[in-house]
Order: structure tokens, then C-alpha cells, then sequence
């Protein structure tokens, strides 16, 4: 029997053992970066904008130049030159006034901006101002948005478009980043197959290699794919070595059966005692699906033992590996949730964390969600599933009309 | 004057002159396809499983031969020899039983399984079943995941790591999946330099080429950037007509006055008299910010002509132009939102829809939403966001403690 972990105490080993890894940086260009996690916090060494700049069409005037003006008696004001955008213009004349696009740079001596919409032009080198402004009004000054010596970003993130035009502004081409993490995936089972083939008998085909792969992937790091590693003691020993040497975290899954992640469990015993820095942490987690991962640090590198069911291993992979992946590059992303309403009610579970996929759909104005039933090795469910729900091992099923937070898949 | 639409209407004419809009089809490998817009069914043509197999590990049995079994009274079955994993089992024998490992092959004659923790094994050949299974229990039966003629997936899904899974149960290894529409990226503005470049006078960085392209991989397309295109005529038209012709879409942004676009204006209305299939949509959009879009339709391409200002700009891409391009490959994802509570008032705004920038932070047990503040320029406040809210434009701003609707970025 399993000495089985509740999710609390596998989190609490998990960052315990690995908490501490972190990825080298690289820098990379600045469109590249997009999606990757920031290594180190962006410090403004300048302004943005860079000078005093108007944000509306008109005109720049003493504000106190523009007291009292009215559609009645307006103010008027002889207008000077105005100059090409992008250029710098002439300082303002007490008592006048000069056009400035939107963008264009405040004149020395202005210190306010009225609309082109309040000023009626006729011709004769004048300005009707029909209604004053207040100093500082629609003007965006030198440093408005970022100025020498602030954070503009911490490290830690992952790089959005909009961060991308935050470095433009300022002036940043490359980005220093974390390395990916590379992760190996092997999968062991002697009734496994490649998926081109056609399984006979009670032959299988490789799921798990595509789905930890392509979570590997969105998870923000590198995968390596061993594929399948016959039933054999030294052949996974070799795999796991050459892993080990290569990459910075493993994940094996069993085949289905117990007994052939036995083998792997068995080559991770022997790697334990052989390697410095080794330890197996835990094996067996009280949550369905998923009980019997086998999580070991092998020379201070993770190493999980995932179930051989594509749910449940898929599963595992979101609850554990997946934010260690996102903690190895010093990223704490939370999981995107939703609340939604429940539309029938879940029994009462066996003692373990539930893990429900659930279906989404908009009704009766609130977002529902309605639980997929079906067995724990049904991967077609959770293409079917927009999200899950967790229904924590001492709660006896949840009623339906309650509202729910899901986690997004 | 511009005779600016509502979201809504902008919405209604984008659609009706660009809904019909979809991008070809290609075949891609299968791990490649993650992240990509699924463009046709997958029907499954096989059962997934392909046999009946054990969820558990144990005995398979006739669940009659164990009915009454209890603690004291076992059902005592000779056990005949199991199979290896992946080969297919000798038919039961009645009254006997047969080992059979999780993901084994239910043998021919068993209609049950039993859980090995229900069993003993005394070393004479028999097993002691000490609690009676039924029919059915502990098997998964072949198509039980996936049936021949069963829709697994629907066109137009973005295909995530467990879609991945599931087609890589079904063998498919090259996958149907939509184009990336090709989006070009115009800048137009004397007062813009290179991102490299130190701004002096009133020049400013070209921070829009950097947020589109980004907002245009994000949203699945691929970008072509044009670069800054001085305010020139014939330069507008030139670059234009390249980009017309070697993309599906697009997006030119002013320089930060309205002057400025008004010269992209002059080139898209000779365009639209030049070319059939052509005419601007709208020009001018009830939202703050974001008023001087224009929206064009050159030879059936979408042309959009967005502000000068970064978060403008921006904004217009997540409102009008991230959909479209979602839709040109037939994918209708909803835009992420979260409720969130307000933690200040939004003073009323001024006839137009408005987006509030908004920090997210877990408080009080619930999530809140921050307004940031700030001039519709400033990128940064984009890069501190989490999300943003929308006011109607008919609402009197928003109070403090109400739950509002966040977009999250």
C-alpha cells in the first residue's frame, strides 16, 4: 500500500525539495521574448515622454491668458508659427498662442493646451479662444509614464505585447529571460505502441509522450522526447542516465499497470543510493485520478513517476509539474479560474481529492458548469472539458446550484 | 467632426464585411498543431479503447462466482495463468479467475474485475475473493472513450495539449489546421525613430509596431512590419500597396496626430476608388480610448487605421482586431474575464464607452480590481494591468465595493 500525500503536503514536499532551482538567463530580441519570463526587473534609466507633449489637437497658450474667455468675449491671441511634428518649436510669446498637434511638444512658456475645438479661426492671424483652460491641462509631461530610477517591470513575469511596447518605449532591444527548463519525457509499457501504429490485442498507444509534450510546451519549456522504453530494467536505467545527464527534470509514465511503473520505481531506488543529492520524496498522492506518482530527487534534479492513465497523468502534470516548471524560471503565474454554477450534484468522493472535468456553457445568464463523468483513462474527456473542479478529500460531493470555482484547462 | 459608432455597431459592420473572411488549410504534425485553430471535425474511425480493459488491478471473474462472497465465506477460484502485459489473455474459464494487471485485457467469458485488496492469496492455486464485484465493475469497455462516427472535436477549437492527447489516441499524426493570416504592420509618423534610436527634440520611439506585432503572434497570426513610413504621400501608397498584396490584413498606425493619419486617410480613400471590393467602413469609434479608428475594406482586405497612441492602439487591437483575426480561422474563443470588486469610484464618463486599465490583487478573500489612472499614452500603465473593465457608454461611472467585469490582458 501506498503511503498516500494529500496535495497540500505534495506541494509543500515538491517546493521544499526544488523550491531553490532556478534557470540561467539568456538575452533575447525583443520580439522574441514575448511569452518568455523576465529574469530581472526593468529599471527606467530615462523618461517616457522623453519631453512635455500635447495630447490633443489645438493650441498652446498661458493658461492665465485664457481667463475668463467665453464664446461671448473671447480671448484673442496672435498665433505664431506652429512646427513640423517631431520638431522642436519656437518658446511661446507671452500673450500668443501656437498650434501643437496631438504629440507635438509643449513650447517653452506655454503651460497648458486649449482644443482646436474651442477656437475659432478667421483668417486674420488671430486666435479666438472661446473658453479658458487651467494650467497643465492636456498635457502629458516629460516622464508621465516612466522616469529614471523606476520599476517599470519585476522579474518574474511572463512578457505580454503590451510589456513588449513598454521596452520599446523604452528603448530596450534585448531582454534578458530564463533559459526553458528542458524536461524528458519517457514512457515505459510493453503494450505501448507508437501512434502511427494500429494497437492489436490489448496493445496501447502512446498518449502520454504527446500530451506531456505539448503541456511541456505551453508550459513555457523545452521538451525532449525519448518515446517508448520497453519493459526492460537496464534499458529504463540507461534512458533515465542519459536523461538525467541531459535535461533538467524527468517525467516518466508507467505504462497503465502498476507493475510497470514498478520497474521505473525500481531503477529510481538503485539511482538514489548510486547518485549524491538523491532521495525519493513521496509515492502515492490522495487525489483521483492520479495515486500512484512517485515524485524523487536524482542529484538534485525532479524527477516524477506519473500514472500511466492520460488523465490522470495529465492531471499531475497540471497540479505539480507544471508550476515547478513555471518556479524553475522564477515565474508564480497563478491558475486561471472561473466560478460557475453547478448542474448536477457530485456524490460524495472516497477519501481522496476529486478532480472533476467539467463542461462550460453560458445559461440562464451564469456561466455552468456540468461535470463529465467517465472513467479516469478517458483522455477524449478532457479535450470535451473546459476546466475542473477540486473537491477536497474531507467533503462529502458538492449540490448542484452551488457555485464553483473552476480551473481552466 | 468624426460620425463615430458604438462598440456594438463597430462590431455589427466588421463582422458583416469580414465574417465570411477564413484563412486556408494546412496539414501540420501533430505536436506542431498545438496552439493552432482545428479546421475540420475529427470523427473518430476506430474505438478508443480498442478491447475491454481492467481499471484496477486484480482478478477477472464471472461476477456470479463471487456473489455472496463475504470475510467469512470467500469464494475460493482456481486461478488460472495471467497474461503479459499487451498480449491478449486465454478466454476465463468458468468458476475460475485470471490476473489481470490496470490497462490489461479483460479476458473472453469474465464480465467483472476484482480489486487485488479484496483478495488472498494463500499459495495453493486458489484466490480467496472476499467481496462479491458485479458486472461490469472496474472495466472499461472498448469504445468507451472514443466510437467509430463519434465527433471527438469541432472546427475552430484551439487545439490544447489534451486535444493533442486525444488525437494522438485516434494515430493522427498531421493535423487540419487554419493558416496564420499574414498581418502587415504600418507605422506612419515623422516624429518616429527606431526603437534603438535616443528621441531628441519631440521625436518618440516606435513603440506600435512592437505592441501590434506582438498582439498579432499572440493572437495566433503571423506579423509583417513595415516599419516607420515617413509622412510622405507616395511612401503611404507604395507601402500600402506591398502590403496589400502580400497580406490578409492591415494595420496601420498614426503617428501620434490626428494630421498624421489623416495623410493614410487621403491614400486609403484613392485606394478604395482604385480598387473594387473597397470602401472605409467607419471612421471614428464612441470609445475612450481610441476615437480616430478608421476601418476600411480594400479589395475585401481588412484595413484598420489606429491611433498614434500606444494604449489606444492597443486597446483597438484587443477590441476589434484580435477577434477578426480569430475569426478568419474560424475560431470563436470568448474573451477571458473575471469578477472582480472595484476599490474605488469611477467618476462618470463623457458619452463614450470607456476601458479602464485595472490592477488585479487577492483582498479581503476576494479578487480586486484597482483603477489605474493615467493618461491614454502612457504604455506602461498597460504593462501594470491585469485586465480592464468596460463602462457603457450610457452608465454614470461605476462605485466602489460593486462587482465589476474584468478583461483580463
Amino acid at each position: 500500500m501506498l503511503n498516500v500525500k494529500s496535495s497540500t503536503e505534495v506541494e509543500r514536499i515538491v517546493h521544499s525539495a526544488f523550491g531553490h532551482l532556478r534557470t540561467g538567463v539568456e538575452s533575447v530580441d525583443l520580439l522574441a521574448s514575448l511569452g518568455r519570463i523576465l529574469a530581472s526587473d526593468i529599471v527606467a534609466d530615462q523618461y517616457v515622454p522623453t519631453f512635455d507633449r500635447s495630447t490633443v489637437d489645438g493650441y498652446a497658450v498661458r493658461a492665465s491668458d485664457t481667463f475668463g474667455a467665453s464664446f461671448a468675449i473671447p480671448a484673442i491671441l496672435p498665433c505664431m508659427d506652429g512646427t513640423p511634428i517631431g520638431g522642436q518649436p519656437e518658446p511661446l510669446i507671452s500673450g500668443q498662442c501656437q498650434y501643437v498637434p496631438t504629440g507635438g511638444e509643449i513650447p517653452q512658456g506655454a503651460d497648458a493646451m486649449v482644443m482646436i475645438e474651442d477656437v475659432e479661426d478667421f483668417g486674420d492671424g488671430m486666435r479666438y479662444v472661446m473658453s479658458p483652460t487651467a494650467p497643465g491641462r492636456y498635457i502629458s509631461f516629460m516622464g508621465d509614464d516612466v522616469s529614471p530610477g523606476k520599476i517599470v517591470m519585476q522579474a518574474g513575469r511572463k512578457i505580454r505585447p503590451q510589456d513588449i511596447g513598454t521596452l520599446a518605449a523604452l528603448g530596450i532591444q534585448n531582454v534578458d529571460v530564463h533559459v526553458k527548463p528542458v524536461v524528458s519525457i519517457l514512457s515505459t509499457g510493453d503494450e505501448l505502441v507508437e501512434i502511427h501504429a494500429s494497437p492489436e490485442n490489448a496493445q496501447i498507444r502512446d498518449v502520454n509522450t504527446y500530451t506531456l509534450s505539448a503541456g511541456v510546451t505551453s508550459s513555457g519549456a523545452e521538451s525532449v522526447r525519448y518515446g517508448i522504453i520497453k519493459d526492460d530494467y537496464s534499458l529504463i536505467k540507461a534512458s533515465m542516465i542519459n536523461a538525467l545527464r541531459d535535461s533538467d527534470m524527468l517525467l516518466i509514465s508507467g505504462g497503465s499497470s502498476v507493475g510497470t511503473l514498478d520497474l521505473a520505481r525500481q531503477v529510481i531506488d538503485e539511482l538514489v543510493t548510486q547518485y549524491e543529492d538523491s532521495r525519493v520524496l513521496l509515492h502515492g498522492i490522495a487525489i483521483k485520478p492520479g495515486k500512484p506518482t512517485l515524485i524523487a530527487s536524482i542529484q538534485g534534479k525532479p524527477v516524477f513517476g506519473l500514472p500511466g492513465h492520460p488523465m490522470a497523468a495529465f492531471f499531475m502534470f497540471k497540479l505539480f509539474v507544471g508550476p515547478l516548471i513555471a518556479r524553475m524560471m522564477g515565474n508564480k503565474e497563478r491558475h486561471l479560474t472561473q466560478n460557475a454554477i453547478l448542474t448536477i450534484n457530485i456524490p460524495s468522493n472516497t477519501g481522496r481529492e476529486e478532480l472533476v472535468p467539467v463542461r462550460l456553457a453560458e445559461g440562464a445568464g451564469r456561466l455552468q458548469a456540468e461535470p463529465i463523468s467517465g472513467k479516469s483513462g478517458l483522455i477524449s474527456i478532457l479535450s470535451e472539458a473546459g476546466g475542473y473542479i477540486r473537491i477536497p478529500r474531507d467533503q462529502e460531493g458538492l449540490l448542484s446550484n452551488t457555485e464553483v470555482t473552476v480551473y481552466l484547462l
